[in-house]
């Protein structure tokens, strides 16, 4: 998130009227400046999914080009005015969604040179999470900001748990590879490895599913496990939201510390009685 | 739910002892009422689902329209009657079951135009939930009413996490379009969005699965994704419903503790007996 | 589980002694014979399984039936010690193990008359429930008491959660029967209600899965719902599990209360203070 | 994981700077050491997996025998290294990555007789779990083994809960392959349970799913169960993994408040400083 508070002051005036309207959205223009954002994004994305279709991209290939290059170049001019009126420059550019607003205008202009790389433009969706402010501002913000905490501070459990189970698959695909020999789906290890990363997550799609008997036996284990361990991450998560849950209450009045259980009655950094 | 309490008073008698079979179920005749009722919406909808099999449709075609009739018309008259009984008649008709048993009718009649809309009367299940007072009612009421608040509280942060989760797909699917190509099943941006959900949720059909070494990489990535965050509902919805168990009881006007079990009859802090 | 300490007293010494080993594990002897016990139990089922194998059973068809009938005879005679040797002989016979043990008997008598019913025998896997007891006898009862408690407990919130599971399956499996026409897989309602309840628990055969833009639009939804929705019965049995785990904790030795939370000083029950 | 506090002292100076470079990370040697072994285990696995892979295993065959030869002489001296420095070398020899070390050679050295051995190689993975020292030591090792630690205490409990899916399975099972007769994937009554166990953990694969009405309506059943008991792994583990970050903690010594933070310098309960 841009730290937005060093950025408002100074500067001349149109600078000061435009910066309130492009970053914030409390007043009428700021809205409405926000809510074209975020029918434009969509309809730019709506198109990138719609040319990707055949039959819709033969008839109206002209009209999505025309679209998306107006749009594209809507966005460029948005972004030099975001540079323009913000203050602190490099702040912004480097900043999560200066980067993401960067991200968004590259393919269009990339994809003159390699038409691939148009797909790409997918990525203006990710702009779509500052348009939030447009609601309920505090409360979804809140609420947004708990989930990521939740995951930011449990991230690092969730990470060893992946490697756990990155490290199971493989093994586990390799001995499904001595198992099934190399029948369909499990021609080769790292096949085979997809296969358990397929099974143990429960996904299951059924590309590639054991055959022999001793397979099917190796597999029922793998699926048992699987179905035991998805209890990990949600321990993991929930024990965290539990108490990140807990830090939004009471503040100390004293030292200022915010993370005070339900039913404390001292604050437990500095002892002071809370109220 | 019906605020049913304004709407029992006045009258004349025959629409007091009529609202009382109708709207309640502690008395003989309501509780046969209700009865009645769930059999014929049972009936009703069975007949609906019997009526798609072809081969029952053609020997029972007759039978399942006559019954189809009855049952229709009886649920007619008991909508009159529930307008007719009620002092209240706006709040019932736009009350929730106000327009589950308006819309449980609509279909009916509508398919003599429209003969597609008559599955719409699959709706008419929905009544089932009102007919929940037959049973035990307090405690049944009291758990189901735990879930839905627990739901609802949680809502906001369950819709920001499927958001999330929508982008998220939108992103992958785009960028699995690419990688895949357009083989069988990623044909479109819109199809291998579809995959991706398909695998994010962990259903995986198995209609669409990543046949290059690329895709299938990333769709190992996209699983463990999946198999993870699948903890942030069951986190964001256990947080919830634990808290529920407390925020509802009591506090000691002792100690101020607020954490009182729903079976306590003494302060477990400081020992004093509760109100 | 049968309420053993009114059947241990009285009669001939024989009938004391045969008690002890049926139905303890405290003697060398009732150990034996409980591992014994198993042992027959597991070899019974294995042969059950292996029968229904036609390349095995083309070979040891004899075999299997001899096996079968010592195996059926041991298990009777055992069924009629049992009998013989309890005091309250009703409580037995009615009780959950009595009733297994029952069950797992009469296939065998009955598949002289109706063969099908054979593979009923299967229940007697139930009766390995009982042999737990060779093993550390208390923590793993402890810890299956718990699951079951929580279970229990739970059952009404789950209960009503399946319920509104099915209503909400019933319906978006009708509204899916008619966005898919009667597609493969979705030529009945049921049909499609069969395809909601794969999507929505997340299993997901592929057996039918979407085919038109509509239908696959409408699955998105259900699988993002199906995604959410499993934390409640997760939600459910996790707070319950929270609960329950303090109950083994202590006692008030005034009122017997085995209720009482980790951080509770006074019983909430009769006010005592707690050691 | 090895005692190493008892390996430390005494012997030459050579085994003592080596031990150090072996067994720890806290020297830049023995981080080089750390980050070399690294690389050997994943380039080793890599061409494990390459050689499954027949198209690449007929073009390098030679350059991977070549460098697998290698890496496993490095290995070999590594582990009679690990060996010759240890104080005691019966602990190093039977601990878990004593285990894993020699497990990780012998493959290597069999696959001369027993060619097909070879892919236990990929045993060799697991050494990556020592390897985690050389990232941020102490919070790493202290989530994992907060893990670790959630799933061994709750081990029991699971156990239990997967002996109950698995009878639960086997009967259910072996009912559905009385239902579905001997369709496919429900030829043989150990087929049918494979069956039940890819269905209660939703895992879905679809190579074998029901196709008689009463099948279907079977499965659906089964299906809802196991969406509800998959709550139970997960209370278990997000139970104990609560309890953990509780019980390690200390204990207020003026209140007895056993309830106190990691972080918490002040008793929450009575207000005391914290030893």
């Amino acid at each position: 998130m841009e730290r937005e508070h060093d950025l408002v002051a100074g500067d001349r005036l149109w600078k000061k009227i435009w910066f309130r309207i492009i970053y914030r959205a409390d007043t009428r223009m700021g809205k409405l400046f926000d809510v074209a954002l975020l029918i434009l994004i969509l309809l730019s994305t709506s198109i990138i999914m719609m040319e990707s279709i055949p039959k819709l991209n033969k008839k109206f290939h002209l009209c999505f080009i025309v679209i998306e290059w107006i749009i594209s170049v809507i966005f460029t001019i948005e972004y030099g005015m975001r540079i323009a009126v913000v203050k602190n420059k490099k702040n912004y550019i480097f900043s999560f969604f200066g980067i993401i607003d960067f991200l968004s205008l590259v393919p269009f202009y990339l994809s003159f040179f390699f038409p691939f790389t148009k797909y790409f433009l997918i990525f203006r969706m990710l702009r779509m999470l500052r348009v939030f402010r447009i609601f309920n501002l505090l409360d979804f913000m809140n609420d947004g900001f708990v989930i990521v905490r939740a995951l930011r501070n449990s991230s690092r459990k969730i990470y060893i748990f992946l490697l756990f189970l990155v490290i199971f698959s493989v093994i586990v695909g390799s001995l499904m590879f001595m198992v099934e020999g190399g029948r369909q789906g499990f021609e080769t290890i790292p096949q085979s490895i997809y296969w358990a990363v397929v099974t143990v997550t429960t996904v299951g799609y059924g590309d590639a599913s054991p055959i022999t008997p001793a397979g099917k036996f190796f597999a029922v284990i793998l699926m048992l496990a699987g179905y035991s361990i998805i209890a990990v991450p949600t321990g993991i998560v929930t024990a965290e939201m539990r108490n990140k849950r807990q830090n939004l209450e009471k503040v100390c009045d004293r030292c200022g510390n915010e993370d005070i259980d339900d039913d404390a009655r001292y604050c437990k950094q500095c002892g002071k009685k809370l109220a």
